[in-house]
């Protein structure tokens, strides 16, 4: 067997998220593992670096699998490329080491989270945008944004009540611009919990609408309750951009 | 009644095209009609530079109405763009001359198909490709694309087997560009028949897919016959640029 690591492209749009469920055939991990099974023969799991929401898009999700040698990696990338829906998307495919496993040695992951504040619509990328349609003030977003980064018990902000592991986690950046009719705010940390950047992104819009204060942030995060955060941000405006490893894989 | 004229956006995927029909309100002149006469209270023409087939999209068409004074122009633009479906925006609006027509004054159009000739799909943009999949040699489409301009008789091109008016045309330019995994032929003219991009389209990708020859372009203009032409490339590939006005208008 040999290990492969693919890089995918996705508009979540009509998907259930990322990961396999037994309710419907709609989720992207189906979709590759159904795939991969006509090429081999025999059902393939598709490990990805985490999941992402229904909804939610990916411009370089990564994931790996096994695969029987006598595959060549030419053949596997245009199998799934042919076969995929036209909404995913297989951009890069790599022959990594047996041990490499997409989650566990993601080091780093990148979102972007895209606010569409300007009332004339944006007709041809309006699926990758949350239509937010009124104005935000950016400076008080980069100031909020700034005081959610670091390392932190973020359980305020995780989308799942459930959750019994730690909530702890760094976030390196977030990167607030505006461009054109559009703010766009850019998530780099070592993990996301369950909706994290979607409460994250509810949280700074109520901070640019004006019905939240800055000094609020410490003791959001200070408070590990979710509801003491945000909305939680729709997932159409949230894409995966790209996920990091060391480099020794 | 003051006379205010409109750019237009929109995906045309979901509509029958441009012009309104009986059959059907799925068309942008109908949805536009509708929201202004919500607007008016009675019924408003809306009059287009020109229709745009099924499925063909648009960056810039124009189009003129008119409407009585006591609406502001900050108004009717405002509910234009809400109360219009999420695939059409209006991204400006002026007043114009009272005499000033969207049809008649159009002086040049410019369209943009766009081949995507790699075997990786364009996930984000696939709705405004035509998913060809296949490599084109891209100088020889240069060469032929030459030969298409010009002033001619553009019967051959013609998609509409009764059209009775002249057929006589100018087109400026046809620019080729690989953009990536793209081939973007970019059209220029005075005016257009019906499916005439698309049929220049199809012609010039079996040149460049080599089951026709340079020589046979000369051939075609002078058959004046639709049947010598190439096929009628997809309209999702199909995007209106710009309408170009006199300066006076």
């Amino acid at each position: 067997m040999k290990n492969y690591t693919i890089t995918v492209q996705y508009d979540g749009t009509r998907y259930k998220g990322w990961q396999v469920q037994k309710s419907t055939d709609q989720t992207i991990q189906g979709k590759l593992q159904n795939v991969l099974q006509t090429l081999a023969g025999h059902p393939v799991e598709v490990i990805g670096s985490g999941r992402t929401d229904a909804g939610v898009h990916a411009r370089g999700q990564v994931a790996n699998f096994h695969l029987d040698e006598h595959f060549s990696m030419d053949e596997i990338f245009q199998w799934l490329n042919r076969y995929l829906p036209e909404d995913i998307a297989v951009i890069a495919i790599e022959e990594v080491d047996e041990r490499f496993h997409a989650r566990y040695h993601a080091v780093e992951k990148t979102y972007q989270y895209r606010i569409h504040t300007g009332i004339v619509p944006n007709v041809f990328e309006r699926r990758e945008l949350y239509d937010y349609k009124q104005p935000l003030d950016i400076e008080k977003m980069k100031k909020a944004a700034e005081l959610l980064c670091g390392t932190h018990d973020y359980t305020s902000f995780c989308g799942n009540r459930k959750f019994k592991k730690s909530a702890v986690r760094t976030v390196y950046r977030i990167d607030v611009e505006k461009k054109g009719d559009e703010i766009r705010l850019t998530y780099s940390g070592d993990g996301f919990l369950q909706n994290m950047i979607r409460i994250l992104t509810g949280t700074l819009i109520e901070v640019g609408n004006g019905s939240r204060e800055l000094e609020e942030m410490t003791e959001i995060l200070e408070a590990k309750d979710r509801a003491r955060a945000g909305y939680t941000a729709p997932p159409q405006g949230l894409t995966l951009l790209h996920v990091t490893y060391e480099k020794d894989w």
